[in-house]
């Protein structure tokens, strides 16, 4: 018996592997697409993409693994496992019978047709061209739809997607919890905009030599702990990070001349998830658990980075002579004024570039309109001036072309629609993690203050990153600060360090 | 009877597509590890490999694959496909009958092995540590004497292995081809170096800017027809050129701060290869047809871009003001001398680095050694002093180093020996395709002066490119030149262009 239950463990042990194998291989084909492939290529290389990932879905689906997912996952033998082979027969038996439900041409049809369009996405936003990309965008939300009828619906249409990216999250809750933080932002927003106090940013738009903006982002990185022998950091039009495995984690960035801190924070950002995926403890490297437990959680880690150290004042105190050393005679301003200019709230069109407090508002409107299309069965063809609409009414601002709205974000190309509201959780989970991070690190800023930041990285890797997906999010969040998600410490960490900005 | 045929073409052709998708998504994995993947990621890397190779091997093998090549490949049926189809059935039976011969088990463990050994040559390159390579060697050489032994030996036991880059090709023919072209290349060194007129090389090696030999190449390599939508240009250790399909094929290249030319030649070098593949004709794309013949015509496209073009006389008096504006004040010489410098023959260490005519005597070495190793058992321990011995015996020069010497090339560490004769083969192919060119073209070195090299290319494209892998490489040569291949136009070549140049 205990015979039968190794051999079968030690087969679905190879089969994950394999899988994993086929992910990574993958994610090379998706980083080399958007980092420079040839357009000629794409046609051919989507091929390869759907061929790759229908066996990765067919061996994730086959009947040996249902066989061997229905024995290990019996009561009895999984409670015989460690924690490790535990979660990852549970999590598999749970990818099994999602993934079963979708027909594999369907699914091949539907990753054939989201690699290519993320091409198409990006020429479409080059040209301003919405018309150009509007027919791909139909077929991915009809794949989308059909993927909903054949996974069931519980709650709501929409929140069949959302359960894709935060395993459990329901559109009822997002509701609360987006409605809850927008009926506190919105006050604070206003008493921002009409204080006395605006910090200058002039001097943040000038003309920055590209090549010294890498060499402060790359000092930046170091200084953050990410593992260049485990890494690169490339051009993309969509900054992103992916990692193939925690010995090959990638980060993009994307320079603007007349801009000294977007891609700086672009880069700290997508280091924030690297560094998390950089440091997924050894046991689970070659497994499906050797990830990020979900996009809420991997997106505290990129905006905790990217907020609350990279725009915090002890950080600047430490690095705003760096940045001066590399732009001689750009940034001859007292280092409070940086700080405040870095920190400025208004609303703006790009999600990316947005202050910490609008942020939320970008993504409320993603998540409005993603509702508006599964749930109420808004077109394609009806987005741009539904966008349009929300920007005006939420930011008072409207986009002069789609580039500057409906365009500017790739997801959707890729079909990842239940994804933005992650941005959001990711900022609460962050608030949340730091309020305990500074507790428990007591001395913290003064780290900071000292550019001693690798404290703070092992205090995380800890905590958090090397569990990778061997813990649920609420499982982590409940661990690490001992009470689940609130998102009361972000409004908390909004309202301090904006009213002594803005001196309200 | 005729829907069961089409019924199984049509799936046969499927597979056939599945298996080029893999070779694809293996060619990205390569490329990506050869041009600046983190090292840390190496091991992970390999195991992906060793996954989508198996898989590649088990379609290449599987029984349904035996089942519909035997049907498709019964005379009456194959009799009544058409070209294409015929000629794919035959090439797949050739490699299924090869590769059944081979344990799944062990050709995995050779692709994890090769790729591996890939990065580890890099590094003992680097660090000159022959120690930290031979273990990998000694075990390359062990699987591929375990593959002799599966697939039979025919001849030598060296022969199975040259004909897996040259079909047919054997070790006797090769050796009475070089055994001539040996006894016609060292009369006219020794003349060549006991010539009065030695040109002068100096002023070939300064410091030159890298930027400036990038845009140089990057200049040449549109002049040519390389298509930049369909191909990039990037860096490795090892300069190679890889067809992932006819719309993404990528060149990489090394530059010398201390030399203007090694990077140009390499680039033009790999960007024939390339122009090779860039224009295979559409029917063959999405098929393993769709691949150059042999490693030998593809040699022949690289080194008669990179020697017969690129080294004549009439291309620099076309581009040589190009090159010199952009090295303002460091080549103030008469075209002539540039002409003369660039074609200096000399005994040199590096084979990439080698003058056309001695670069055979290269070859010739590697041959020797790798009959010696599989025909004479002679160890990975022993080969760098016998690398050494012979280059003094035939050039007259021993390496400082292991660096220069045994370690310079890559070949070996992918398992790839068989392969070296290619490049002399290349360069006899070249040299009779040249003269056919010269006479259905007459104007050709008129054209070569203006810079108008596209006919040159379009006349290729037409008579060997667009044929992929749909005739052999001897098919290819009678068709194109009327004749099989004859080593004499080589020798005639070198005799005329370096009596000119050392006034012999």
């Amino acid at each position: 018996m205990a015979t039968n239950t190794e051999k079968a463990l030690e087969r679905f042990r190879e089969l994950n592997k394999t899988i994993k194998s086929y992910h990574e291989a993958l994610s090379v084909l998706y980083w080399d697409l958007r980092t420079g492939a040839p357009r000629k290529g794409v046609a051919s290389r989507s091929e390869a993409i759907g061929v790759l990932s229908s066996e990765a879905f067919r061996l994730t689906t086959s009947d040996e693994m249902g066989d061997l997912l229905a024995r290990l996952g019996e009561q009895e033998t999984l409670g015989s496992l460690d924690e490790i082979n535990r979660r990852l027969v549970s999590e598999s038996k749970k990818e099994y019978d999602k993934s079963k439900k979708i027909p594999p041409k369907l699914n091949e049809e539907y990753v054939i047709l989201t690699s290519k369009a993320e091409s198409y996405w990006e020429e479409a936003k080059e040209n301003d061209d919405y018309a150009s990309f509007q027919p791909y965008l139909e077929k991915i939300i009809d794949l989308t739809n059909q993927f909903i009828d054949l996974r069931g619906v519980n709650g709501t249409r929409y929140d069949t997607l959302l359960d894709d990216y935060e395993p459990g999250l329901t559109t009822a809750e997002l509701d609360e919890v987006f409605g809850g933080l927008r009926s506190k932002l919105v006050p604070l927003a206003s008493a921002i905009a009409a204080s006395s106090h605006q910090p200058e940013t002039a001097f943040l738009r000038q003309n920055y030599s590209q090549a010294a903006q890498k060499d402060f982002s790359l000092y930046i990185l170091k200084q953050m702990g990410y593992d260049f022998e485990a890494g690169r950091l490339d051009e993309s039009v969509h900054p992103f990070a992916t990692g193939l495995s925690p010995g090959d984690v990638r980060i993009t960035t994307r320079y603007l001349e007349d801009d000294v801190t977007s891609a700086l924070f672009g880069t700290i950002h997508e280091g924030g998830h690297a560094l998390y995926e950089q440091n997924i403890r050894q046991e689970l490297v070659g497994t499906t658990l050797c990830d990020g437990t979900s996009m809420g959680i991997h997106e505290s880690q990129s905006r905790f980075w990217e907020n609350v150290i990279g725009r915090s004042r002890p950080f600047w105190e430490r690095y705003f002579g760096e940045l001066q050393k590399r732009f001689p005679g750009q940034l001859d301003v007292p280092v409070e004024q940086f700080y405040r200019g870095i920190n400025v709230v208004q609303p703006s069109l790009i999600r990316i570039e947005a202050d910490e407090l609008t942020y939320n508002l970008h993504i409320i409107i993603r998540y409005e309109i993603e509702k508006a299309i599964f749930n109420n069965g808004v077109k394609a063809s009806e987005l741009p001036e539904i966008w349009n609409e929300k920007y005006k009414e939420y930011l008072g601002i409207v986009p002069p072309n789609n580039r500057e709205g409906v365009l500017q974000d790739v997801h959707w190309s890729g079909g990842a629609f239940g994804y933005f509201p992650s941005y959001s959780l990711g900022n609460m989970y962050a608030a949340q993690f730091t309020e305990t991070l500074e507790r428990e690190l007591p001395n913290l800023w003064e780290l900071v203050g000292k550019g001693d930041l690798l404290p703070i990285k092992t205090w995380l890797s800890d905590k958090i990153y090397q569990y990778g997906k061997l813990e649920t999010p609420s499982e982590i969040v409940q661990r690490v600060t001992g009470k689940p998600l609130d998102p009361a410490h972000l409004v908390q960490y909004l309202e301090t360090k904006y009213k002594d900005i803005y001196r309200l």
